[in-house]
């Protein structure tokens, strides 16, 4: 059994009754897993899906979403699960490649796997070309100018206005968030949705439709769930410079925030919160 | 604009400090989206996406998911963005879909958005339809053979049980708990990761390794965050009768549990909860 590390520790900023304290933290860790089918027959492995997930019980991660997508129905569908042992790959893009070899006579449902398929040329995904990609699509570093500055105490206002404005649109308890934040702690704009990823893909498409991208790049994200990767990629697409969650952050998502200059807070409550990157854009009390 | 129900109300058990009552909840609604971008110069349309999203800035959302992915900058790089309107379908079908026209000269970068590809032969998705593709995919309803009975007692105690076992593996406060129960309530499996989706295939999958899948047709799965459809389907194709989750339902997923005779518990916190569907599978105190 391969035992990664599940939890980083990293020393983060917590803020708790207006005094800052660096402090060690554990963070869960988020890292890409490719599933890889080897049709058989051939030397060919089609990549399935790339799942962001948390190292660990990878094969049994890998089985549980074969059967849940209805390509496999039992444990003598598939002869072996290995992970990719290409020479050149290091250890950690090696972990996060798993090949499916199903039986030689699986009568697979292509029909239905189709809809997960892409056709993949590289074996070997990990944090870095997760970012990498990120660089490849042409995302640079936020350059801070003009440089964006918010007040602890208007950080610790978000929360509620957040939930007050969500009060207006829905009381089911089931709607995620994502607002748009003023340097001051105005609202500028909310969207919600059963999924934490549509609520701001809503409030980056509002803005692009409106030509208001710009205002973007000084305005502060809160989003009423937990930071991953794909929350940060959002907003560093969309030139975010402060994202703030009322939950936890990942480590690839806090890795991100600090390769491209983005400030990321993590459970934000009223006056409590981490920060887990840039810090030199929240302003402590006089 | 078109004005769509985010929220469905329905008539539903609310388990309150042992008393039972018949009451009417709002549950937020839950529906497919499927983004097609149009080719310019021909008369194809290929389906990116397909969101699992509340209805609503459904425009905003395909942009902002189409720049957030890196295929458009801007808005000029829009023609238009309009629902699909083939004459066959109602209404439900033809507002969850979105056709969006690039403009003309627009250098798409199909080499990024080949990951997101693929090819869809019919226009228009649903609740229904959604329905429809389980049962193509073999799912019947569940035959409560041999039945499955909790007791609310039983029921009240997985939260703890959740959170005791949950604290031996992390404290990171950002991890997803699946947890299987007996219907006794005993603790039977517990997997963990940051996506709440992996943590139940990497349950269902451990169980499919093992050869254990027919434990699964008469336990509880009881999952950390929110049950929507995927999780219901999941749940579904594992043969697990009764989901229980922390937080809200979709409306999808109370319609999904009710097709398939499943028992969907919401807002479980010790003693109380919301019954969704299936209420004959908990047992009231004599």
């Amino acid at each position: 059994m391969i035992n990664r590390a599940t939890i980083h520790r990293r020393t983060v900023v917590k803020i708790r009754d207006g005094r800052w304290r660096h402090e060690k933290d554990a963070i869960v860790v988020e890292e890409p897993l490719e599933i890889r089918l080897a049709l058989p027959g051939t030397a060919r492995a089609i990549a399935l899906a790339t799942l962001m997930r948390t190292p660990g019980a990878d094969v049994e991660l890998a089985a549980g979403f074969l059967f849940s997508e209805g390509l496999i129905r039992d444990r003598y569908d598939i002869s072996t699960i290995r992970y990719c042992v290409e020479a050149e790959l290091d250890d950690e893009a090696r972990f996060n490649t798993l090949i499916v070899t199903p039986r030689p006579d699986l009568d697979l449902d292509l029909e239905q796997a189709r809809r997960l398929f892409f056709v993949s040329s590289s074996c070997g995904v990990c944090g870095k070309a997760s970012l990498e990609a990120l660089r490849l699509r042409g995302c640079t570093p936020l350059a801070d100018d003009p440089p964006v500055r918010i007040a602890c105490a208007a950080l610790a206002g978000l929360n509620d206005a957040l939930h007050q404005a969500q009060d207006l649109f829905a009381r089911t308890g089931g709607l995620h968030a994502a607002g748009l934040f003023a340097a001051d702690g105005r609202l500028l704009a909310l969207h919600e949705d059963i999924g934490r990823h549509n609520a701001v893909d809503k409030l980056i498409g509002a803005h692009l439709l409106n030509g208001q991208l710009d205002r973007l790049c000084q305005s502060v994200l809160l989003v009423s769930g937990r930071a991953s990767f794909e929350i940060m990629q959002k907003a560093l697409m969309a030139r975010i410079p402060v994202v703030a969650a009322v939950g936890a952050p990942s480590a690839l998502a806090v890795t991100l925030a600090q390769h491209f200059n983005m400030t990321l807070i993590g459970f934000l409550r009223g006056a409590s919160c981490n920060i887990y990157a840039g810090a030199e854009r929240v302003m402590a009390p006089a």
